[in-house]
């Protein structure tokens, strides 16, 4: 996907070259009060980029007057609890969805927006996403990627984090083709380093889908695609292994909220014991830039942003109770992943793959082998 | 299992009630300098406990005038890259193998231990365990039980964490199961809520497996058998939802590296801030006991001694570079399993769940269809 050009019919005067972001200004815990001064900052960084400003135009008076900027008008919200189905059939004109539906171009015309921000609800995101979007050729499921830090100071990323519950052998070669034109636009590593999230280093560990992801991800090595670096541990994702760490949406989703949940704990306790008396209060106070050194490490706020890849349009999910910070990360993270074209790039990486390894394309087909398959090994599972 | 009966013939003398733990000493990174010295601090805390040390004579002769001691040769020692057939099959008078040896009675007498520790490696000690003590009835799958500390000062029990690649839903409701003995027996807390790990707090999250699983624990706590609190996802572990969270092995395995990888980051990330410059260090001086307080609340070596429950024996697990202080901890989980009758908890448990819910006992016959179900499921999914 190109960048709009300067005949494209938009009410707004668009330099050329111009990349749009589309923004659900209303999703996520706290609306317009923490998405507004988010674009705000995003725009004063980024003279080069233009916002749509999805949502209520009365909550979003204050953007009329920022340049580069135009107020979508979109009438519901989704809330965090909506179910998909609210989502997807009874609120259409929902921040959330009108924003998506700027990344689709009217016939012989340019999409209006690059790439899509929301912090709504994830399922919803995804549901409304694939609705509108569809899936690209050659990917059966869209996965949701994200970073974690790693202890050289940078990001691993993952994928799948909770879109996909099972997964077969060939959605996660999938995973590994996405993962890997992910990095190599947003953070330009060439030939970032794949490993599979498994139970132990040998070939052997793990179940059988692991087992023959393996098989798959080798030869996609063996044939150029991708730099595959073996199995790694639930550990090896903060020492920086690999550059992409892939692995189904269940196991994702778990490591996922187990770091949270210890980074959360952690914290805590070091609160409590720095706050536990008036001496150690004092200690804190003398330590305070050391902890807030030590704090900018592992801050949740710089990797906020998670892809919503493998769809015909880029969309990033934001943490539902970002702050302006932290959605400002989101932000950047989809103007990143626009300006060095990773649609494009997920697009031949796949196609490229699906050519030199034919065999798996096949089960590739959208709708196909790999659901009816995983449907059948939970049926066998549950008997 | 009682405790031996004071005319048991051992060959040293035991008093009545003595509960006493067969060593694998010459097992883990270090052997016996570390742990003797756990041995025998162990012992000093203990009075009323025996300890069957094992392992090659020369290394252990340290410890003949100990009280309430044996030594019991065993030639040779499996290594921790050692495969699970070598430790199996070849080496048959391995320090590992004699240990769990221990644990099993000759015709008409009493057991010489009543819970063996190793720090031997995971695979061929479950191997081992399984070929000699066999499941108990009921029991597919033996499983690996471990805790992680909690935001209450307190400890959630996890398990599987790695025994078990591929899970039906009852092997998870006699994880649950296992699980509340474990927890019972060694925390005494009567009815421990049970969690099941999931992507998800609703009853509709999850895969198939999961889902399942879902219905058969709701069915355990309507008869009585277990206290099941519902989903649970990653970050509830940290913060106390549960007092078990059930999983399978894979999913374990995965949260449990990732939450010691990330742990091992913060720590790192909290030494370099405070060692940056000389002020820094002088700081750090200041903080220390703040730190260390710090520190001992996410001590691992408070963690340490995982169970490997639904064996006819009680088998820990200590880590393999423990230290002498966390292999101890191992000795003292071991030896509260084995006072408070954990294998006759475990037992009693599984019993009465299967008479409270016949159409789990089935699946439950060992090396039937749990095992064969999860291959089917296995080679469906690699279809």
């Amino acid at each position: 996907m190109s960048s709009p050009e300067s005949n494209a019919p938009v009410p707004v005067p668009v330099a050329p070259g111009l990349i749009r972001l589309a923004v659900d200004c209303m999703g996520g815990d706290h609306g317009p009060s923490i998405t507004l001064p988010a674009c705000r900052a995003f725009l004063a960084a980024h003279p080069e980029a233009g916002l749509l400003l999805v949502g209520q135009p009365e909550a979003l008076k204050e953007a009329r007057s920022w340049p580069r900027c135009e107020i979508v008008p979109a009438s519901e919200v989704v809330t965090m609890d909506d179910p998909v189905e609210v989502a997807l059939r009874r609120k259409k004109d929902s921040s959330m969805r009108v924003a998506i539906q700027q990344l689709k171009a009217a016939e012989g015309e340019q999409p209006r927006a690059q790439a899509c921000v929301s912090a709504g609800n994830t399922g919803a995101l995804m549901a409304v996403s694939r609705y509108l979007l569809k899936t690209l050729e050659g990917i059966d499921r869209p996965a949701i990627a994200s970073v974690m830090p790693n202890q050289t100071g940078g990001f691993t990323t993952m994928l799948d984090l909770g879109a996909n519950v099972d997964c077969s052998a060939e959605h996660l070669l999938q995973f590994a083709v996405m993962g890997s034109a992910l990095v190599s636009a947003v953070e330009g590593k060439a030939e970032p380093r794949v490993g599979l999230l498994n139970i132990g280093e040998e070939m052997i560990k793990g179940n059988e889908t692991i087992k023959r992801a393996g098989e798959l991800l080798r030869a996609a090595d063996a044939a150029g695609q991708i730099n595959f670096h073996g199995n790694v541990e639930g550990n090896d994702i903060f020492k920086a292994t690999a550059d992409v760490v892939v692995c189904d949406g269940f196991v994702g989703n778990v490591a996922l909220k187990t770091a949270e949940g210890l980074a959360s704990m952690i914290s805590t306790f070091i609160r409590i014991e720095f706050s536990r008396n008036l001496l150690t209060k004092l200690v804190a106070l003398l330590a305070l830039p050391i902890l807030q050194r030590f704090k900018s490490r592992v801050d949740h706020r710089r990797l906020n942003g998670a892809a919503l890849l493998g769809l015909k349009g880029l969309v990033f999910k934001s943490h539902g109770s970002a702050d302006a910070v932290a959605f400002e990360t989101a932000l950047n993270r989809a103007y990143d992943a626009a300006r060095n074209r990773l649609l494009d790039r997920v697009h031949d990486r796949i196609i490229a793959t699906l050519q030199a390894m034919p065999a798996t394309a096949d089960a590739s087909l959208p709708g196909e082998s790999g659901g009816a398959g995983d449907k059948a090994a939970s049926a066998a599972h549950a008997a």
